[in-house]
């Protein structure tokens, strides 16, 4: 059995499983905590009423023959692409053609599956910290990927330099685990740094609905140039609560193409219609839901809630005189770790001292080793209760 | 731009656009004449209404933040896989341990994705004629596949034999496009043959809810030997209508490990934890509501209305002394062409004379040349209307 035996060189992916191990252990010795949990990288708030009707409605007509739908196209409904195009359109003032809209399960899907349309040859390059399944489907192949790093010394921003050879670079933008997000000039020197060198930008949008100020890019094709470099992987996990839903979409533009002419977007759809059969019919009428005036208006006020949240911790942060990066155009906040402790040890003093579970950064790569992270998804009400917590550990400090 | 240049030797698979096209024109030189079409390879009955309801319950759940589910387990939730497992036990008496089973979007993203956890250099054999996208899939990965053909001389059911030497062998039973059937001796035979050489079946169960004599193994795990070689994928798209609703599942045994003690089913478990987000809920409690007496209950009668359209079908051939395999344990026939057209020339004959489409059968591969595929997925009245048209042609040529 001719097996891959790249993924026996796979990290262990122990982070989750580790902290909720440690998390049980301190239950257990510690029944009469409430633990909070703002570690959590996943919604909390239920799904808006316009997308469970219009998903109701396609349950209903799956029952009857003549309103039956079978296989759609692999590459997504027409009527959700075009929705798309429109919220790009409204949104950030740029057309994408529906075609250049492909539509998936989700990011995580899409970001891993791209890889099949490069030579395996090709290198990559990435940051570091780093959303793991950026680094581990690579590992899967063999590749060892170049790493920009990100600290405080380019306030957790890497801009292209010149060590970076790679022909795929990733890029996270609002940052996951960071929560930091790049300005307009900044995404302006990846593009041209990319399109100087014939790289190809992957770019995870996944958290661009967290960016409120209209000075800052949402989609990358907002950047002159990005059309013949970039491709953006979008979700609506995070931007509408799909999380267990599960629908994404990539744009591939059809000005991206080889020296000798060879269409990436092209590439891409014979990828998904050989190895996929599309997204769920009924999941895709929830999505198309989501682009009404009622459920845009009613996605906005859950990413208002998940940023209360947020700007709850950040306020907390400043009175502690923490130092961290991220929460403005984000769910999550990158803290240094108070009293230059290790990631994990920081996890266990405050688990120990406040019942909350952070994240320890490490998890996301080595330049995460003096850094944890915080979520602005649990409740307002739990994040409240955490945010006194941490003022109370100061308090007892002082006295 | 360093892209995967095996895509551009990928044939254009123009089989059904094609076929949609003559059809088209056609339609347009004959507006009177109403088009039958028995190439369709989907499912046309509506979803069992217990399933629907379990959907729209589900839909329900994701409205309220109490009810309310986030991510899921990648590799599926638990009730789902016991369900499973119970089916098993139930349908042919074989214990297949919940761990062991994996949910999918589908049976055609396992079967081309599978091909991650095997080396790149690994080689693989299937039949011609074949179901695309065990041929696409690989080609995608630059290798040239073996290939045993299905004739008349092995009755459309290849056997192993020494010109075999992949490390990969791709099983379909019952076969898509031909719609036999292997008996029990002969998968043993198969299993047998894997297990001398150290290879291993990608057994292709999709069709296996056709088969409705006990003494055919529905499994390949009915079969002795099989746990140690075969990897089985199956699908609800056919079994219970859901080729709109996208749910499948894989079958890796414990069992199956490399000589050096590598389980496959940790290396099928990693590459999906981390390329794929697992399938949504809602369509996930669907799947379980499959299983549930009154949903076994509702796609039994789905699928004797597809096995009775099929019959009327063999029944029609029978009567006009076409040579034909296939419709038993199947919703496929796989016809020889009458007069020894090719299958196109057959296509156009037929479609000139009846008004009624047909798959050529060269759209599978060399093998199909003269052959020509018809499926029981029309309703039972456009089969009829169909098969008279058949029984005139007949009539029509004695006068």
């Amino acid at each position: 059995m001719k097996i891959n035996r790249h993924y026996l060189q796979l990290p262990e992916n122990y982070l989750f499983s580790e902290v909720a191990k440690r998390t049980r252990q301190f239950q257990t010795q510690h029944p009469d905590v409430s633990v909070i949990k703002l570690s959590i990288g996943d919604v909390s708030r239920p799904l808006p009423m316009v997308v469970v009707q219009a998903m109701k409605q396609a349950c209903r007509e799956q029952g009857y023959a003549k309103t039956f739908h079978g296989y759609g196209p692999e590459i997504g409904y027409p009527w959700l692409r075009n929705a798309i195009a429109n919220f790009y359109q409204q949104q950030s003032k740029i057309k994408i053609d529906p075609d250049e809209i492909i539509i998936s399960d989700g990011a995580k899907s899409d970001l891993a599956n791209l890889l099949d349309i490069f030579d395996t040859r090709a290198t990559v390059a990435m940051c570091d910290p780093v959303y793991p399944v950026y680094l581990e489907s690579n590992l899967m192949l063999g590749r060892t990927p170049q790493f920009f790093r990100a600290t405080a010394a380019n306030d957790l921003l890497p801009l292209p330099d010149e060590q970076i050879t790679a022909d795929i670079i990733y890029l996270c933008n609002p940052a996951n685990p960071m929560g930091v997000c790049y300005q307009r000039e900044q995404l302006k020197q990846w593009v041209d740094f990319a399109r100087t060198r014939q790289a190809i930008i992957l770019y995870d949008a996944a958290y661009a609905c967290f960016i409120h100020d209209p000075n800052l890019p949402r989609s990358i094709y907002e950047i002159d140039g990005a059309r013949e470099c970039a491709i953006e992987i979008c979700s609506f996990s995070k931007m509408a609560g799909f999380t267990g839903m599960r629908c994404g979409y990539t744009v591939v533009p059809k000005t991206l193409v080889t020296a000798d002419g060879i269409s990436l977007n092209q590439l891409w759809r014979r990828r998904q219609t050989t190895k996929f059969n599309g997204v769920s019919y009924v999941v895709q009428r929830g999505a198309e839901a989501v682009f009404t005036p009622t459920g845009l208006n009613a996605i906005q006020q859950n990413i208002a809630y998940y940023q209360r949240n947020v700007q709850l911790i950040c306020r907390t942060l400043n009175k502690l005189h923490w130092s961290y990066v991220g929460g403005v155009h984000s769910p999550y906040v990158w803290i240094r770790c108070p009293g230059m402790r290790s990631a994990w040890e920081c996890f266990d003093f405050l688990l120990q001292e406040t019942g909350i579970v952070f994240t320890p950064g490490i998890g996301f790569g080595s330049a995460g080793e003096n850094y944890i992270r915080l979520t602005g998804f649990n409740s307002y009400r739990n994040t409240q209760r955490a945010c006194r917590r941490l003022l109370n550990l100061q308090q007892n400090k002082k006295h």
